[in-house]
């Protein structure tokens, strides 16, 4: 059995999946689950049931401590925990952590982190705890980029998280996708980054990052011209979003700093191959390991005494 | 009968309606229908039969030649009529116009027109007719702005249209406020363009025109923290991707110069108070008027011996 050693559990518990995992008293992986039980399969009451079923399945004891991240702590998730304000202090998540009150367990569910400067509100939700994990890791200060439905661009100095921009890059490559005029023209093609179509369209937003509405057509057009082949569509209309959110996030960044990048698989491949185009330098690291190790630095702070050391 | 003094008909048939004319030979209305009979409502094969429909109910003679602009033009619509390339001569439309052949009567479709250019292809159909119009009534050069689901700017020189721009505003508005998660803070307000809102988001864009896809998701941040007030959240996305397609396209504005805006109503409203807030000069035309005269224009120069005169 794990548990033995077991010195807490962490989750990260988004929209649409939740990652569970078993953490011994110096963060190694004892033990893991994932599942599509994001927040929205579990509202309205679900929560606990799930996560108790997967505590279970590993063979976690009932009384072992339990820190979230992420959705479950939004309005109308699990138990709303109040956003902090920028600039918020990332080693300091513990501090606003809620309690579940009536939980048969010790549940604690970190804060989301909110902006409130007039026409740049922003919030977040679960990447606060991947720049802890950052933050835990040495990388204190720089520019985070975490690409997704809505792509996160970061500042961090000293450790706080000083602003951040959300570009909803994931969700407009979406909803095109699904429901413009591009549709028929993108066809069931994987908008691969590799292909020229790609750089091409980066290289144009970073030319002239203002015009991407009217670029968008442009993927209409040469469809009906008939002269670009249909495969090169959807990477086209990736390169046009990742280059406008790259061509506007780049005048966040300090001259010849490095981007750190969170991100894997073929969306990290994209951001790369971009921020590339861009002549940005940049590191990339996993998602999944940031925010376990979030969550581990989390769950010292609110348990020193520790569990089973 | 309004027949006696008819010198032929002329149909905008756009994608979602039609608008039908009985002209003389001044060009002026004898009568005319509407309906929303577009290209989508009568593929595959009823154009003729709504057409046909709709002239007898105005009581035009069988023999009345028609002249068509618009989507009816289009591959799959009615009858192909190819595109003309950029630079296009907007007097000389009728000289690339289809015959209906198998049609009861004298039926002429005008051609769109393209443009090939790398990173640029662009299509129009109707909007150069409303543009051959505006050349017709003296307006030979200078830059457009024709808003809609796709808003065309485009750049006349001498009567030729030399370039042009869609931008998908119209359709980015109705995708994120049908299908984003922007939607519930969207609610059901019309985006008055008075708002204060609507004036800051095209202020910002304007200042910083970048960054389209990283301000849309502030939108649904300012819900949550719950600090400005419903109604304003449509008058900041419509300021937004207004203003986003302003900054993008005064930088094919020569100093000074005057835009010729091609609207009516609240979306003409919401242009002007953009425009005005970009400090630039124009003055609005009326988009009906205008493809009736550029298709009178068309018919002039198709049928020279006239009809009824």
């Amino acid at each position: 059995m794990a548990d033995t050693q077991a010195f807490a559990a962490a989750i990260d518990w988004g929209t649409t999946n939740m990652r569970l995992w078993l953490l011994d008293g110096e963060g190694g992986v004892l033990a893991e689950r994932s599942s599509g039980e994001g927040m929205r399969a579990c509202m309205p009451d679900r929560f606990e049931s799930v996560m108790e079923a997967h505590l279970a399945g590993l063979g976690a004891a009932p009384d072992l401590p339990v820190v979230v991240a992420g959705m479950a702590g939004a309005r109308g998730g699990w138990r709303e925990a109040a956003y902090l304000e920028t600039p918020a202090r990332l080693d300091a998540l513990h501090l606003n952590a809620v309690c579940v009150d009536g939980a048969a367990r010790d549940v604690r569910i970190l804060p989301g982190v909110c902006q409130r400067e007039r026409g740049r509100k922003d919030v977040m939700r679960g990447e606060e705890t991947q720049l802890a994990g950052a933050v835990a890791g040495g990388l204190r200060s720089g520019l985070f980029c975490l690409p997704g439905t809505h792509s996160k661009w970061a500042k961090l100095e000293e450790g706080r998280l000083v602003s951040f921009t959300t570009f909803m890059t994931g969700e407009l490559f979406a909803l095109l996708n699904q429901h413009s005029i591009l549709r028929d023209t993108l066809g069931e093609g994987a908008g691969d980054a590799a292909s020229p179509a790609f750089r091409d369209a980066v290289d144009e937003m970073l030319a002239d990052g203002a015009g991407l509405t009217g670029k968008l057509f442009s993927i209409r057009a040469a469809g009906l011209l008939a002269d670009d082949a249909a495969p090169d569509a959807k990477a086209r209309l990736s390169g046009l979003l990742i280059g406008a959110e790259i061509a506007a996030a780049r005048q966040m960044l300090d001259n010849g700093a490095t981007v750190t990048l969170i991100a894997g698989g073929a969306q990290g491949q994209a951001y790369e191959a971009a921020l590339a185009a861009a002549d940005i330098a940049y590191r990339t690291l996993d998602g999944s390991d940031l925010v376990r190790q979030g969550l581990f630095g989390t769950a010292t702070a609110l348990w020193p005494e520790g569990k089973a050391i």
